[in-house]
C-alpha cells in the first residue's frame, strides 16, 4: 500500500488532476490518493513538501499550467527549482507536470496536451514506486508527454 | 486561532498590505495579524521567515511591486526563491503576491490590479488554512488574481 | 548596543562603506560596526555569513558595483541569490546594496547614485533593528534609493 | 570495490547508460554498477541521491538529453542545478552528462555526440575514484567529450 | 600554517591552477597547498566542498574556463551557484577564478587574461586569510583581474 500525493493549482484551465486520479483509480488497486489544491505553480513545492512529510505520501505529482508570458516562464522555473529540492530534501520523488499555455494554438489542444501528458505521467509514476524495471526498458526511447513519442534514434 | 504575518515594502507605490487587513479582519474573526515591512522584495523572504519562526505565524503573505526594468525582474526571481526555499524550511504557506509595474498600462490600472490581486490572495490564504476543500472546487478553474478570471476550457 | 556587519568589494569604484559608515556614525550611538572587505561581489555572501555568525553581528549590509555587461548581470544574481540564502539561514536582514555600472551615464552620476542608496539603505537598517514601526509607516509609499522617491499612486 | 550508480531517461533518444556501463565493465573489475532510470531530467537530481544514499553509491552519472526548446534549457538548468546540490550534500561527485539536442545538425551525429561523451566521462569517472593524478595531468589540456579535445593554448 | 584548496578542471585551455600555485609557493611560505583537478566548472563545486572539509583546507580557489555559447553561460551559472553555497555551506571562502573564452580575442589573449586574473586573485586568497586590513585598504578602488584597474571614481 503507497500513498500518492497529487497537488494541483487553481491557475490551471484544466482539471489535471482527475486525469491523473483517473487513471490511478482504474489500473491500480494498491494505492491511496491524497489532493492538496493551491492557487498557483509557486505554491506546489510546499504543498508537495507537507503531502510527502506531513501526510505520509511516498511520491506526489506537481500539476500546473503556467502562463504564456517571461514572467510565466519564471515563475516555473521558481517552481522547478522548488520542487527539485524539495526531492532532494526527502529522497521521494515529484513528478511535475506542466503545460505551458503556449505550447498549444487552440484551448483544445492545451486540454488534450494536458490530458495526455497528465496520464502519461501517472503510468510513469507507479512504475517509478512498484515497477522501476519497466522504465530501465523503456530508456533512451525517445519517450515524450504531451505529445507523440520522439522515439529513439534508428542508425 | 490563527496567526497570519503580512510582509510588504516602502518600494511599492501602493499600501497593498491595507488591502489584504481589510480582506482578512472584514470576514474572518479567528485570526491574528503582525505586519513587517521591510525596505524591498529582496528584504522579504527572511522578514517571512521571522514571521514564521519567530513571531509563530501559521502562514504569511508577501507584498510586492518590482519594477518594469531586466534588473528588477530578476530581483523578482530572486525573491519568489527565497520565499520558496522559506516555505519548504518551515513546511508553511507564504503566499506571493507581487504585481509588476509593467503589467498596467497607468497608474490607476496598477493600483487596481494590486487590490484586486492582493484581496483575491488574502481569500486564498484563508482558503488555505481553514477550507482547503473550497481550494479543490475550484482546481483547474482558470482563476486570476489582478485579472478577470480566465475560466476552465470547455470543450 | 547593536554590532553591524558591513562588507564591501575591492572591484567597486566608489567606497560605498564609508557613505554607510558615516551615516551610521553621526546619527546613531548604540552600535559597533564591523568591516569586512572582500574582491568581488560573488564573495560577500559568505563574507557576511561569517560577520552574522562569527563576529555575531546582528544585521549587516553587503555593498558591491556589479559592471555593465551580461556577465556582470549573471554574477549579480548568483551573489543576490547567495545574500538571500544567508538571511534565511541565521534569520538576519542583509540589506544588499547594489549599483549597477550601467544605471549611469558618468562616472560622477555613478558616485552620487551610489552615495544616495547606500545612505537610505543605512538609514533602513538602523530601522529594521531599532524603529521597525517607522517603515511600516513608510509601506507603500514608492521609496527609492539610488534616485528620487517614486511616491505612492494617488487617484 | 565501489559502487557507481547510473541515472538515465526514459526522455532521451539513445541509451547512454548503454555507453557508460560497456566502458566500466570492460575496463574496470572492481566495481558493481546500480542503474536507476526515471522519465525526464528533472528526476534525475532526487534519482541520483536515492543511488548515493539509499544504494550506497559512491559516485553516480546523470545521463540526459534535454530538447532544443527554450523551456528544455530552462529544464537543463533546473537540472543542473540540482545535480549540483546533490552533490555539495553528500560530498560525493555526479557526473553530469547532458546532450542537448539542438548540438547535432542530425540524428546520427546526435548519436555519436552521446556516445563520445559518455564514454569519455565513464573514463573521466574512473579516474576521480581510483586515479585521480591522472586528472591533474591532464589539467589545463582543453579536453572535450562529445567533440575532439579543444587542447592546451600554445602561446 | 594555512592548507589552501586549488581546485582545476581538464576543460580549461590553460593550467590556471600552475599561475596560482607559482605565485602561492614564491611568495608565502606558511602554506600548504592541495590541488584537485575534475572534468568540468560543474563538477567543481562538490571538489572545493571536499578541499574544505575532507581535507582540512582553509580557503579554495575554483579555477575554471567556460566556453563562448549560451549553454556555457548557463553552466558557469550553476557552477557559481553552487560555489557560493559551499561557502556558506562551510563559512569559508572560495575564490571563483572564471575566464570566458569570449573574453578574449585571440588565445593569446585568452592565456594573458587566465594568467593575470589567476595570479591576482591568489594574492587576494592570501590577503583574505593572513592580511584582510590589506582588502579594507583596496575597497571601493576599482581592482580588476585579467584586466587592467578601472581604478576608483574621482570627481
Amino acid at each position: 500500500m503507497k500513498k500518492i500525493g497529487i497537488a494541483d493549482t487553481t491557475f490551471a484551465r484544466v482539471d489535471m488532476a482527475k486525469f491523473a486520479i483517473d487513471v490511478l483509480k482504474q489500473n491500480y488497486g494498491n494505492i491511496e490518493i491524497i489532493r492538496y489544491t493551491v492557487p498557483g505553480i509557486k505554491d506546489l513545492p510546499v504543498a508537495v513538501k507537507k503531502l510527502l512529510e506531513e501526510k505520509g505520501c511516498d511520491i506526489a505529482m506537481a500539476l500546473g499550467m503556467p502562463g504564456p508570458n517571461p514572467l510565466d516562464k519564471q515563475s516555473a522555473q521558481v517552481a522547478s527549482l522548488g520542487l527539485v529540492t524539495v526531492q532532494i530534501m526527502t529522497n521521494k520523488h515529484v513528478i511535475e507536470v506542466f503545460v505551458h499555455e503556449d505550447e498549444a494554438k487552440s484551448d483544445k489542444e492545451l486540454y488534450y496536451i494536458a490530458k495526455d501528458r497528465t496520464e502519461k505521467h501517472a503510468h510513469n509514476l507507479i512504475k517509478l514506486i512498484f515497477k522501476p524495471e519497466e522504465l530501465i526498458k523503456d530508456a533512451g526511447m525517445g519517450k515524450r508527454q504531451g505529445f507523440p513519442d520522439a522515439g529513439p534514434i534508428r542508425l
